[in-house]
């Protein structure tokens, strides 16, 4: 098992989707991508920021789990990050409706000594200088993922670059993969950009599921049919804490591995969108986990013998 | 080995992709799911309708590969059905430019009497009145899968409603599912639509897939990722041509086999988008669908124990 570290925001939400609202809840990349390794028994750390308003009953949630949040550095006089979105009808598409950056905006990560040591790391979406920042303070990492956004693409293109020509593997949707590359073909795209660095290029299609692409490899996984998405926040993070999860429970990165994790990071990100926020991974079992994996095997496995 | 049916227009297309544009050309779903469905080397007859500007060697297509022709009715002083369009730069959505009903007007299909006792029935898109004509024809058919489209949920619900009452399995893309069902998820709208008779719904999702329900089992095909796809035309009526030609083939309707025979319909239609019209349908080769077959299983196929 090897130790994994995990930088992104640990953030506030307040979530509207045609089902109901929250109040403000636990949100943020860093949450649901170290909640979905933690599910692997993996010894994970989060590296984050809050503010003094981030309350005890949160912090509990981390500990009560054993994820090590010695980086979790908290702001007494600051407030946590907020983020507000409203989710359409077919709920592929949200609106921002507030983004508070607040303790995020000077935000300077530090691994803690105890996980320079870690194998895996997983750099969810931040400023690329951020990610950057923990590429450095490791001391000899076998695998880094970088998740990453469009904002960035329009907003910090040359740091971003930076920061993937160091990365083993980067998971983006099809679109920021196409604004990425300029190729529409995902074939093309994930070539092009993995003539920038990663080696493997994860591309996320949301409820299309998402494909793995390595030189002339190619892996697909369905996103599971479901009667309802009740709340697609934090989806895409809990997939990628899944795929980093299972790794660094294996100790192996090869492709024919790395299917696996995308199978799980496409598991425990069905259960994600089951209910609002994180409440559907607090109360994920193991054996959830399992059945549910039977159903990714009938759903996608077949036997064709050729005459 | 089951003796195949097959409904469906043979008629003219001219197509405009991004990267350029054909004459008229063979196209109709007829031909386009009989070509498919000859690959498994089944017993095939087409029955459709054509004009006497219907030339001799796009007959002679059908007749080398030994496809029945007998109720391929030719109206000498008629002209073939005719479609035009233009695929936006996505080849995801298009614009129909032009479409001559001609002979189709006035269709009334004639099983030829060799072929009333086959075992599986294909209807492609037509008049539902047309689709039904063609099931009270045929003696004790085994399987009858039906494909239809969004027109005719606008133009003659009721007609369609009665023909969908009547098959086993209907091939129909999301959309069109939700427009049916009135259900969004695809999970519902399967459900809503078995109840209106079907055993097996298949809804394809185009360059995200196909999924075959049948009560609670669900299955997923992906559509290959390819590099460059050139014609979308006739993609799914390839892919129902080579779902029914398998099942005629193996002569077993099992849900079990359902799910190769989807991914034999993927395997088919992804060679039929690499060129215009049917022209890598008339080259394709066994080896070529084996090789694919391969590229399928190391896309999907995954090896998890449990511990």
């Amino acid at each position: 098992m090897s130790k994994l570290v995990v930088v992104g925001t640990v953030a506030f939400d307040k979530i509207e989707t045609p089902f109901g609202k929250t109040d403000k809840i636990l949100g943020g990349a860093g949450t649901y991508i170290g909640l979905a390794a933690k599910k692997f028994g993996v010894d994970t750390a989060i590296v984050s920021v809050i503010g003094g308003d981030f309350p005890e009953e949160y912090i509990n949630i981390f500990k009560e789990r054993d994820i090590n949040i010695d980086g979790l550095k908290m702001v007494e006089d600051g407030k946590t990050f907020f983020w507000s979105g409203k989710y359409h009808n077919d709920m592929n598409s949200r609106d921002t409706l507030d983004t508070q950056l607040n303790v995020l905006a000077d935000f300077e990560p530090i691994v803690p000594a105890a996980y320079k040591d870690s194998k895996i790391v997983m750099l969810g979406n931040l400023h690329p200088l951020v990610q950057l920042s923990v590429i450095e303070q490791m001391d000899d990492p076998e695998l880094v993922v970088l998740d990453t956004m469009n904002f960035w693409m329009d907003n910090a293109l040359e740091d971003l670059k930076k920061v993937i020509a160091k990365v083993d593997v980067i998971t983006i949707n099809d679109e920021e993969a196409r604004q990425l590359s300029g190729e529409y073909s995902l074939v093309k795209a994930a070539r092009e950009i993995e003539k920038m660095g990663p080696k493997y290029v994860v591309i996320k299609k949301g409820e299309h599921g998402a494909l793995l692409f390595h030189n002339n490899e190619m892996f697909f996984a369905p996103a599971l049919p479901l009667e309802e998405v009740f709340d697609p926040t934090g989806a895409g993070d809990t997939f990628a804490g899944g795929f980093v999860g299972y790794i660094a429970k294996t100790e192996d990165t090869s492709f024919k591995n790395m299917k696996n994790a995308i199978i799980y990071g496409s598991n425990l990100a069905s259960f994600c969108v089951e209910k609002f926020g994180t409440e559907r991974m607090l109360n994920l079992t193991d054996q959830e986990i399992d059945e549910r994996l039977k159903t990714f095997k009938e759903l996608t496995q077949f036997k064709i013998s050729l005459d």
